[in-house]
């Protein structure tokens, strides 16, 4: 196979963003796209604004869909690696889309999809904050709680693919409702989510804080990254407050993984750790070493947020199309 | 290598009993053998009361040495498989003791040495409860609460052999205090000393119940699952009470553990799930399917009592053991 068919364009296909990255077979971004994903629109639609980024993407890099060797998308969902079938995304209302057939079938370029929580972890062991590690956690951190294991290069996927649900674990039994339903998981406690409900809540019964001013100002309906940094900027108490106690539950989870799968390295990633790095990490980190059962892996198990950023998804969504490529070319 | 030295003799080292089954090559139990391990004695003479177990266990079998191929151990506490050393085992009062090596001299056999919950979870995958599975994870209930995870017939071992601590992950965030010091375990919540806590608890807060004198007359000291067994049998208020609260916790556990492993099997053994069976298992398996996060997961994933009850650990070790004579034959 020739080295410039290796040329292979990474997609990450978020709520919000769709974003798409030219990577060359030197690890060179040879361009980067990123566009608000079309809300409220049938897959078919958002498919063919998926194929339209990828071209785009393709166009920036001054290049062709013939010189690409595969597109390789992170879906938030369920997703059906060897099918390339998303089986379920609340996110984006689908149930069932034969994503990779149908983006095929557009771009006439072979289409791989994984689960975006899964191909983010892949991005930062392979590429960012997790590599030289042989055993990772990966705990991604948005309006939800993510996580993946990876151990010796392999994604660790159990019976059926559904590993890695650190999210929906239960650390506050008889907790905050869940998304999910149940009560107490570390999302209800830990996620951007959970975090703006207890703002709101404080504010309610008659805590004074910025966060729903710079809201209103920036126009945003939720509680973002942003608005969180700006409200710490002007040491909003009730923020600084909900966050503590959140990096205090996510400590807890960080802990409980690394006593359970015994890693080198847990990276934490999601746009929280992208905006707030170390200020956000470093409270966590301190937590979980006092909740380590063996004292000696504070010195070993290192806690680091991701260093790929917003790119994560669509870098490692890259890593996995070459890891099949070259299982193909074998 | 002659089929006759592939008989093995299976030693489960435990704080109370010391026991030894010696297996043929086609899984027959040829002898079994059960003691109370001597308590504060040095290291050495623990080594020796073991040797002398397996001689016996041996004699019983009407067999000599020379008939066996490897003479292979669970141990409760941290184990270096690889140079058969016991890093640290709290119940025995060990740190750093040779154990392969020193038995090994006494009984001129090759000596093979494991974590006791590691062996006692591969013997219930390959010859108990989680047979026919591929993905398994296994819980000790008993004083503590140990874990293990067996994946493709692998100890999923982490990067230095220390993962599975189940017992020891949160799921009460700021919950009763842990023998490890931190807050909120499942130990803490689910183990029989946690129960035997809370039924003491109950009855110095006035309330009525027969458990302290049926301690009294077994001349038990502590709250064993023979304990419990009974007081249940006599309808003791305050034991079911106590028992289904422990369930609770456990059922979290499990779908812990299915939610971030998704096993096909979850094996639960150890004293209590030996003595009850069922009426132990079956309350903890409707909590689990509660908290499961993927709903279709009740109708896939069993969850059952251990099918090997006390000799889980001696088999298992047995297992170990072959693995390791086969791996020597290729």
């Amino acid at each position: 196979m020739p080295a410039k068919r290796e040329i292979i364009v990474g997609v990450d296909l978020g709520g919000t963003s769709l974003r798409a990255v030219v990577v060359d077979p030197h690890d060179q971004t040879l361009a980067e796209v990123k566009t608000p994903t079309p809300v409220a629109v049938t897959p078919d639609v958002l498919i063919r604004a998926i194929a339209h980024t990828v071209d785009e993407a393709v166009k920036v890099a001054n290049l062709t869909r013939k010189a690409i060797g595969a597109v390789s998308i992170g879906a938030p969902g369920s997703v059906d690696m060897k099918t390339g079938m998303v089986n379920r995304a609340p996110n984006l209302g689908w149930t069932e889309v034969p994503l990779s057939k149908k983006l095929k079938a557009l771009l006439r370029v072979p289409v791989l999809v994984g689960n975006d929580v899964h191909v983010g972890a892949i991005g930062e062991y392979t590429l960012g904050a997790g590599r030289g590690s042989e055993h990772m956690v990966g705990i991604f951190i948005g309006t939800g709680i993510g996580g993946a294991i990876i151990t010796r290069g392999q994604l660790y996927q159990g019976s059926r693919g559904g590993a890695g649900e650190l999210g929906h674990t239960v650390i506050v039994a008889d907790g905050p409702l869940c998304s999910c339903g149940h009560h107490g998981c570390a999302e209800a406690v830990g996620s951007r989510t959970a975090m703006e409900r207890e703002v709101r809540a404080a504010i309610k019964s008659g805590k004074k804080s910025v966060v729903l001013k710079i809201m209103k100002d920036r126009g945003r309906e939720r509680m973002t990254s942003s608005v969180m940094a700006r409200a710490l900027r002007q040491r909003d108490p009730v923020m600084q407050h909900v966050l503590e106690r959140a990096q205090y539950y996510l400590g807890i989870l960080v802990a409980n993984a690394v006593n359970v799968f015994d890693p080198e390295c847990v990276v934490i990633g999601g746009g929280i750790a992208d905006r707030l790095g170390e200020t956000f990490v470093a409270p966590i980190r301190s937590v979980a070493y006092r909740y380590f059962l063996r004292a000696r892996d504070a010195e070993r198990v290192k806690i680091l947020p991701g260093s790929l950023g917003d790119n994560a998804g669509a870098l490692g969504a890259v890593v996995l199309a070459r890891e099949w490529l070259q299982g193909r070319q074998r």
